[in-house]
Formats: structure tokens, C-alpha cells, sequence
């Protein structure tokens, strides 16, 4: 690793943090405006953070790095670092009385999307602080997008992209694309969300949480300012629905969104992970409420509505809850659990193990039976009409592989923090896929990660940060040769 | 599939058949010599069985099938299934009342080796039934040595062999080197049985509980004739140190022990999955017996003995439990979660993942993050001195990618039939992984599988067959290429 490499992953850091401290003003602003102290507590933030970072970025100013993977991959690290540990700033300042484990853990599972909370009390938090929370999930979904289109590829890591959005004419100007593409991106990523708090106010939510709300379901996050989470509007069926298409989306491919926004192209559809997710979606929220409509005998609508809104909110890994269905029965309990590993579609703020690995990973189970019986053919995977090299084939099962070892190993050490069986399992999980809630009294649906013991919260961060960067992209950052020179 | 080759495998189960309801007249003569009346069970059972398996062995007769895979697959399938309906007559007939379903559930269980049963009041069984549970875990375990040994190379199938065992000079005489293999194999086996009986006596066990628990300690498989398992010898430390070191023997490859057995050779011990085997068990049996003596503050030996006896029996896939661990606090009750996917080595007796499979796991992520920052290097996956070649990398990572989707579907379809999330979770586990015991109230180490609903014990003997024919060598059956002419 070169010197000039870290300056100026540090310097790249450092102006994100300004921008970040800027956000804080947003916030602010909302206190002011409902007449809350607390804004003071952002402003400082934005002041001394905005000032450090400042500062830092003045100092780390030099020549441009080689773009190199090694760059690549200690500026993704150093970037979701630094915004958990800026994003924790004013919720250690703010006049709520929150820790540092759980102001950290709370801004990475904000930043990471996924949506764990360690605060009770949510409906009682002033208004900057319920704002800021929903902006890290808002901002951690977009940079969870741009690193998928625009940096994933480029470090040959994690997804595969189906299709290309820009026409080929512009793909020799990198730089420009980019430029042109995170301007869309955002434009749209922001008028999504509009649409989304619109149709939430139109449904009966105050502008406030149709905002809040709004930020977390498009970046499928999934934090709340409620205790209740949306079980607060739980007879509240159109706001619910609301919900369940926006998580949905939210979970597509961002590149399929945006070429259906920009060019109406029913063909971004064909991208053949969306079946996968939408066929396990389908079969989950159908099996769910049919189970409900039998087991608990309410009415269908409802049993559907509720099934829909909490097993999309689990799959896309966003992490609300209209329900305990942990109360639902040993059936639902299971499927929450084996959906909780599922995941939507890459190059979406989604997290979890995500459908194209598990059409792989489907594709290569018959291709390996098939070659058990004529050892000799040559056999071709493929993702819709594309073959799939080998490398992405290894890729994709060796995530998998990677995802149960490192599982069960984080299960074993927050179990040695005193966690019982059930939270431990679902909370490593939870954290890995960065769905949010896990099972049982304490982390479940109902509950919240409040009275986790602090080194169990530091652990479940880690995971988040992990999971949310496709775990291979940080554990480069502990090997020996990444700091070579 | 050729016609002849469906009668060839027809014909194969059949002799099998043959030998095993000879088989019948050991317990036979166990009631007989212990005065129990249950004998004619199994006198009768030896009849209609082996009279009915020589008459379909006679009609099936005919020219040897050509030897081709899908050949090979299905006498597995075919030997496995009789066996297990085979096994599962007695038990029927017996004056035990025993369902259909029990019946099978245990036979199955036997003969996978895993080790979990539905039947209580085991103390109080005939002989003879006690026998023929404990005969069915042996003879299982022979089986599975030999499928590993002689079957699954050929096939393709899971598995690296470190020792080729013969010379190299008989390399070309296969069927020669066949049956000199078949007898040292069943010699050593049924030497090591034997000295484990006597162990066990020695230690205090009488004579015949002494060799219904050597049977099934050697196959690391984990029947017991008491209720309490061997919790019945709680305080006997030279017992349970006993079972300690036949299970982890019974684990390791066996083409190991015929190489200590016959000739000595320490060099056997050089295969690299026994270090990572020996490594992880004493990391799981050091941590509970230190986190006993803690949390406990019983005596150094006594949890050392007791984490010692059930660790290695969980991650031999043994079964055996000594005490109620899930008792002993929620980091034992994870590590237990945890050991149960782990397995001890391939070519052995024991199930689950496989401490090769690991191994190969580290060296690919190994592999995978140096690529990401040299992509252009040329990675060699090593297995101690040789090369692994892609196919065995990429069966490795399918079939962990595979565990664990199938875990997940057997999870949601035991909570279907009304399991617990515990008992699902945990159940379908121990059954692909041929452990034996789950966790929670009902399946744990304390319990049986007695009152698990019938739905659930069909769906886990299919999961304990899949686990015990490394998951792809029984799907392979239920394609449709496999059958085409």
C-alpha cells in the first residue's frame, strides 16, 4: 500500500464527512421548525465534524492515487467507517441520553440499512434526532447503490449487472458516465422517495413520518419513529400496501429502476434474478396468509395485507413490522427465520444472500448432477441468455460458504456475551443480512436491541458493516499483502 | 437407464437383503440366550425377508450390467432404502409396539448411523431388539466406509483421499485389490469394536451393554440401550473417556487406521484434514470445559470429562450425550448449534460438513482475497502437498451452498408439520449432518423423537438419507436425465 494511497482515501473520506456534516443541517432545521432544542445538537455537530473534516481534507490534499483495487477497496472501508462514526456524532450530543455503543451501533445499522435499533422510546425522540436516523438509512441506501453500479464492478467483487444502462457510445468516457449516471441516480432515487412519502400522507400518515418513513422504505432500512414500528397504522391496510410495493421496488435492481423510469423499458424486467425474488416473495407471502387465513381464522384481506407487509419487509431486508409474527405460530416463525437469509436483487439497497446467487447456485446443483452422469459434457451456466464464467460461478458459492462459516462463528461469540440461542443465531444473522429485526422476546419483531449487552451490540455492528460490504470487500482489509507496498 | 442395469440394482439390493436377515439371527439368538420370547421375531422376520429377498435375488439374475455411473448411483439409493425397510421389519414384528413410522424413523437412523430415536423406554427393550438397533448403526457404518472408500471416488462424489491405502503395484487389479481392501477393512473394524467392548467392560460396563455401545460408538453413531444415553454412567470418567477416544477415532479417515493398523505409519497422520478435525474439536471441548468450570464452578476434571464426551460425540456426529448440556448456558447451547455442522473426516463414519470441506473453504477465501488485489496471479488451492483441481474446489463450495438452502427448506417443511422453531431448526440439522440429538425440550440431548409428529419423522429419514449420501448422490436419482434410456 502506498503512502499517497492512504492520503488520499483519507482525503476522500474527509470530504464525504463535510457533506455528511452538512446533512446534519437538515435535522437542525426540523428542530427549529418544531421548536425543539435539540437542534443545537446538530448544528454543533455539523460545526466541529464539518470543521474536523475540513481540516483533514485541507491536510490530506495531493496528486491523485493510482486507481488501483487495493485504493478501491480502503476507500469503501475507510468511507462506511467514517460515516457510522460521523452519523453517531449527534446522537451522542443530542439531550437523549444515548451511549456510545449504542450511538455507534445505531448510526452503522442506519448507515448498513438495516435498520436494528437500540433506542426505545422512538415516538417520545425529538425531531432531528428521528430525522437524522432516517437520512443515515436514506443516504447509507444511496451509497450502497453507487458502490454497486459504479465501484463493485470495478473491484471484481459481488453481483452480477444484467444489464447496462448506458448505451455503448459513452462507455469509453468513464468519468462522464459516472457523472451523468449519479445524477440520475439520485434524481430518481429522490423522486421515488417523494412519490413514496406522497402516497404514505395520502394514505393518513402526518407529512413528518410520511417523510421519515418514506427515507427508510425506498433504501429498504426499515428504522421507525414508532416503538411499534408500522404496527402503529396496523388497521391502516393502504398504508400498508404503500409500503409493501415501495419495499418492493426498493429491492429491484437500481439499474432496472432506472431504465424503466427513463425509458419506460419493459425489457429491464427481464433481468432474470427478478423472478427468483419475486417467486420466493410470492410463494412466502401466499404460503404466509393462507396459513393465517387457516391457523388464526381472521379474513383474508387481512391475513394477506399483514403477511405481505412483514415477509416483504423481510425479504427486501428492510425490517419493519405491522405484527409480532413471531406470535403467528411455529410455521411463520420458521419462515421469518429462512427468509430473513433470502435478500432481494443486486444493485439494490437490499442485503442477505440475494436471489441471482441462489438461481447460481441453482443452476450449478444441476449442472453438477448432470455432470455426474455424462462426466464429459461441458456444461455452461447461465444467468438468462448470458453465460456465467467461472469466476463469478466460484464467487457466488464461495459467498455462500463464507456467509454459513461466518454466521455460525458470530452466533458462538455473541452467545459468549450472555445472548440466548434464539437471539444469537437470529442477531448474527440479522446483522449479516441486515434485515433488522431478529426472533424471540428480546430482538424480535416486538422488541428491540436496546438490552443487548454492549459487546454483543460492537460484534452485531461489525456484521452489519460486513454484510452491507459483501463481507469479502472488509476481510481484504486484515489480510497481510492488502499493506504491502 | 438400461433395463439390466435396473435388475442388476435390483438384484444387488436383493443379495443384501439375503445377508442382512442372516444378520437378524444375532438378536435372534440374543433373546434366545437372555429368555426373552421376542427371538421369534426375529427368527420369523429372517425367514420372510431373506426368502423373500432369495426369491427376488433368484428372478432377478442375469449377465453383469455394464458399470456406468448412473449404475453406481442407483445401487446406493436402492442399498440404502432396503436396508433401511429391511432393518425396519424386525422392529415391527417385535413384541415392542412399534409404528410403521417409528419403525422406519429408527431403522433409518440406524442404519445412516445418525442416532436419533423414537422410541422410549429404551432400558426396558428385549435384547434382541436392543441388539439389532446397535447391529444396523454398525453395519451402516461399514457401509458408508466402504461407499467413501470404494463407491463414491468412482462416482465422482464427495470426498478427497490424502493415502491411496495399496501399493501401487496391485493399482491395476481392482477388483483384487477389492476384496483384499473388504476384508482388512471389516477386520480392523470389527478389531476395533471389539477392543472398544472391552475397554468399556473394563471400565464397568456389563458385557452386552458393553458391546451394543462399542457397535455404535465405532460408527460414531449413537444408539444407546438407556434412556439417559450415556448420562446412565454419568460418574464413570474411565467410560465416558473411553467413548471419547473411540468416537474421535471412529472419525478420522479410516483409510488412516488401516495405515496405522497394518502398517504403523505415522506419515498417515500427515492428511491435512486431521489437524483442522483435531483443531477445531479441542478448540470447542477446551472453551466449554473452561466456560463449565467458570460458570459452574464444578471441578476441572468433571467439566473437562463432560465437555470432552459430548463435543467430540457432537462433532463426530456420534450423538451420545452424557448429560443435558442445553442445560449448561446459552454459549454451550450455541457451540453445540454451531459443532453440530461440523462433522470429523471424510472417509470415515461421521457426517456433516467435513473438516476437508473447511479447510478448502479457508484456502479459497484465502485464494479469493489475494485476487482481489493481484487478479491477475494464478491461485493454487492446495490440499498438505497436492494440488486440488477445480472440480473438487467447486464441489466443495456447491455442496455447503447446497447444505445450506436444503437446511432451510427441511426447517420451514418440519414447522409445517407443527415442530417448534427449535426442534425444526435444530431437527432438520441433526439429520442432514447424522448427528443424532437436536435442541430444545422435545429433540434435545435429554429427549427422544418420540413425540415428534409422523409428517416430521418421514421428512427427517429423506433429510438423514440425504446427509448420509452427501445430499448429491440421492438427487441425482430424481432427475429426469437420469432415467432417459
Amino acid at each position: 500500500m502506498q503512502y499517497n494511497a492512504i492520503r488520499a482515501a483519507v482525503n476522500a473520506a474527509a470530504v464525504f464527512a463535510i457533506y455528511l456534516s452538512f446533512a446534519m443541517l437538515v435535522p437542525a432545521a426540523a428542530d427549529l421548525y418544531y421548536g425543539s432544542e435539540d437542534w443545537q445538537a446538530f448544528a454543533m455537530s455539523a460545526f466541529f465534524t464539518g470543521g474536523l473534516a475540513l481540516a483533514v481534507a485541507l491536510a490530506t490534499q495531493g496528486r491523485p492515487p493510482q486507481l488501483t483495487t487495493r485504493f478501491g477497496f480502503l476507500v469503501v472501508n475507510l468511507l462506511w467507517l467514517t460515516t457510522s462514526l460521523v452519523g453517531a456524532v449527534p446522537l451522542l450530543v443530542s439531550q437523549t441520553e444515548i451511549t456510545l455503543t449504542d450511538a455507534i451501533f445505531e448510526a452503522v445499522s442506519g448507515i448498513t440499512t438495516t435498520g436494528a435499533t437500540a433506542l426505545s422510546g422512538l415516538d417520545q425522540l425529538p425531531p432531528g434526532v428521528q430525522l437524522w436516523r432516517s437520512l443515515l438509512q436514506w443516504m447509507g441506501g444511496l451509497g450502497v447503490i453507487a458502490l454497486g453500479l459504479f465501484v463493485l464492478p470495478f473491484l471484481n467483487i459481488g453481483g452480477v449487472s444484467y444489464f447496462k444502462i448506458e448505451s455503448s457510445s459513452i462507455d469509453d468516457r468513464p468519468f462522464e458516465r459516472f457523472s451523468t449516471f449519479s445524477r440520475s441516480l439520485i434524481g430518481i432515487y429522490a423522486a421515488l422517495t417523494l412519490v413514496c412519502a406522497i402516497c404514505y400522507a395520502a394514505g393518513g400518515m402526518n407529512g413528518f413520518n410520511a417523510i421519515n418513513h418514506a427515507l427508510t422504505t425506498i433504501s429498504t432500512a426499515g428504522f421507525s419513529t414508532h416503538d411499534a414500528s408500522m404496527g402503529f397504522y396496523r388497521d391502516n391496510y393502504a398504508i400498508l400496501w404503500v409500503g409493501t410495493v415501495f419495499m418492493f421496488l426498493g429491492a429491484l435492481p437500481f439499474s432496472v429502476v432506472i431504465l424503466l423510469a427513463l425509458r419506460g423499458s419493459l425489457d429491464a424486467l427481464k433481468d432474470p434474478q427478478i423472478k427468483v425474488y419475486a417467486g420466493y416473495t410470492l410463494v412466502f407471502v401466499v404460503a404466509i396468509a393462507l396459513y393465517l387465513r387457516i391457523a388464526t381464522e381472521r379474513p383474508f384481506l387481512d391475513a394477506l395485507t399483514h403477511s405481505a407487509f412483514n415477509f416483504v419487509s423481510i425479504i427486501t431486508t428492510t425490517g419493519y413490522a405491522s405484527e409480532d409474527y413471531s406470535l403467528w405460530g411455529p410455521f411463520a416463525m420458521a419462515a421469518a427465520f429462512a427468509a430473513t437469509f433470502l435478500g432481494g436483487c443486486s444493485g439494490s439497497t437490499s442485503g442477505g444472500i440475494k436471489a441471482y446467487r441462489f438461481l447460481i447456485v441453482a443452476e450449478l446443483v444441476a449442472n453438477g448432477l448432470r455432470k455426474l452422469i455424462y462426466p464429459n459434457t461441458v456444461q455452461i451456466v447461465r444467468y438468462g441468455d448470458r453465460v456465467i464464467d467461472e469466476t463469478v460461478q466460484r464467487a457466488v458459492v464461495l459467498f455462500m460458504s463464507a456467509f454459513l462459516v461466518l454466521w455460525l462463528i458470530i452466533t458462538v461469540l455473541l452467545a459468549a456475551t450472555g445472548l440466548d440461542l434464539l437471539s444469537a443465531t437470529t442477531g448474527a444473522l440479522t446483522s449479516l443480512t441486515n434485515v433488522g429485526p431478529g426472533l424471540g422476546p428480546m430482538i424480535g419483531p416486538a422488541g428491540n436491541f436496546a438490552a443487548v449487552p454492549d459487546a454483543a451490540k460492537w460484534i452485531m455492528s461489525i456484521a452489519m458493516l460486513l454484510g452491507r460490504l459483501e463481507i469479502l470487500a472488509v476481510l481484504v482489509i486484515f489480510t497481510p499483502f492488502f499493506w504491502r507496498r
